[in-house]
């Protein structure tokens, strides 16, 4: 496995790779890999030649007061866990490469962008659209993946790559769980042990109002009733949202929900903030 | 020479022509083409194999109430100058495929496109990046050629590539002017005979400033007065803007100007919107 770390060497591998008529799969992170990232590569592997995943701690994501300099970071681990996941290249660029001192371009989605985890980190997805732009660029993937357990990310990259003629095939990898349920994410290393317990009413709180649907319970208010009471059962976690919206849209559903909803929840717990969700009714993408 | 209408058809053209390792280069214009259109093209042969340019009315950087439904349109005549100066692929897409009904991404550069150009026409910016890098995730060039006489523009879509990393070289053309000096556009057409003659004022308070500066006037508050004083010569004339700035930056000089130092105009003559612009002691790229 290669790293990759000046951007123009990568312009370069890519060009090389595409000419050569070999397949390019690309892992956007920003490190710290759990299972769930290496899911993502080995998507990534079964369409494309060669997988290039990015490890960049993106700071235009990150809001004044975010967890942006306690963001977990291991770069020896990661490497080793990429590449015993199939992953041939690692793009690691510094931030002042990627955003030069007087840079001022922006990439951004108006729609999507503003319900749920926009409504709650408004400059969030305006940070993630910019630098996915930058790393498309400089990447040149004929595919990326993308994980499911940032819903709304997903969708709104689906969009934005649409939108912008890119040219790349979007994919997204199911949420993988720990063994009791909780959505691993590289935040959850910042849970106490009493905090991880109590992390789980996300999780619990989905697979509720997926038991009810299952039941036959279609009104929107009462499988978010449901949620609700999950969640807010304890009284460490703190609801952020809880969003029943459309899947590819992110539009509020109200009255009956269709044959394919969304059900998203943001709560912190102590000082973390965690995000989980399920598409109801869409067992091709189980959560 | 080809004509490709269809977005899938040019990206796959670009793709096989990179892969052969033939260099691309890249004229994006709204067709109704003149000589400084031609020069474009020409600059582009120098450089690259394969010459590209794009004919699209882009309605996004005119604002409600601006010329996007009269803006001249004359693809047959397009087609044959286009092959003339050298083209070998014209790319004209529809509306419908360049924007997809509920397009709602969009490429911003902060800087730069609040002055100016900017301040009159608050969404124009916007619309032309947004053009552009969808025009550049389609053909892909190593080269895309601009007008000086678009200097904002101009100034504008390098900050976006080197920003956003498309490893592309930005080449911009000298202003192409009528012989008695006023500078070519398709919006010219729009122009009576008399308006016509009034028109020269642009050009000739440039010329003013240009004379000023070669006998040594640095004040830029004398070179701001002459031009203005040129320009407010006939009542046909509405000033918009007359700009003393960075050529790089946009930001407004103020107290003496230094070697390199951009002027810029912006007029209404009867109904017409017209621009003009130059570079006061920059030999390397005369206006």
């Amino acid at each position: 496995m290669t790293v990759i770390e000046s951007i123009i060497t990568m312009q370069k591998e890519a060009e090389a790779l595409r000419s050569a008529g070999r397949r390019i799969g690309f892992v956007p992170t920003m490190g710290y890999l759990h299972e769930g990232h290496l899911d993502l590569i080995r998507l990534a592997r079964k369409h494309a030649d060669v997988v290039v995943m990015s490890i960049f701690v993106n700071p235009t994501q990150f809001a004044a007061g975010e967890d942006l300099e306690r963001y977990p970071r291991n770069f020896e681990r990661d490497r080793t866990l990429a590449a015993e996941a199939g992953c041939d290249i690692i793009f690691a660029p510094s931030a002042g490469e990627m955003y030069p001192a007087d840079d001022s371009s922006w990439i951004s989605v108006e729609e999507l962008g503003s319900a749920l985890e926009g409504a709650f980190r408004p400059t969030h997805f305006r940070g993630v659209t910019t630098v996915v732009g930058k790393l498309f660029n400089i990447v040149r993937p004929h595919y990326a993946v993308f994980g499911q357990k940032d819903a709304q990310q997903a969708a709104i990259i689906r969009r934005m790559t649409r939108d912008l003629h890119f040219g790349i095939d979007i994919l997204v990898a199911p949420i993988r769980r720990e063994i009791d349920g909780l959505a691993m994410s590289s935040r959850n290393t910042y849970l106490s042990d009493q905090e991880r317990k109590e992390a789980l009413a996300l999780s619990r709180s989905l697979r509720t109002a997926e038991t009810l649907f299952a039941q036959g319970e279609r009104r929107s208010h009462a499988l978010y009733r449901a949620v609700e009471e999950e969640l807010t059962r304890s009284e460490t976690v703190q609801v952020d949202y809880i969003g029943i919206v459309d899947p590819d849209s992110f539009l509020p559903i109200e009255g009956d929900v269709g044959p394919r909803t969304l059900i998203a929840v943001a709560a912190r717990v102590g000082s973390t903030r965690l995000i989980d969700n399920t598409i109801l009714g869409d067992e091709a993408t189980p959560s």
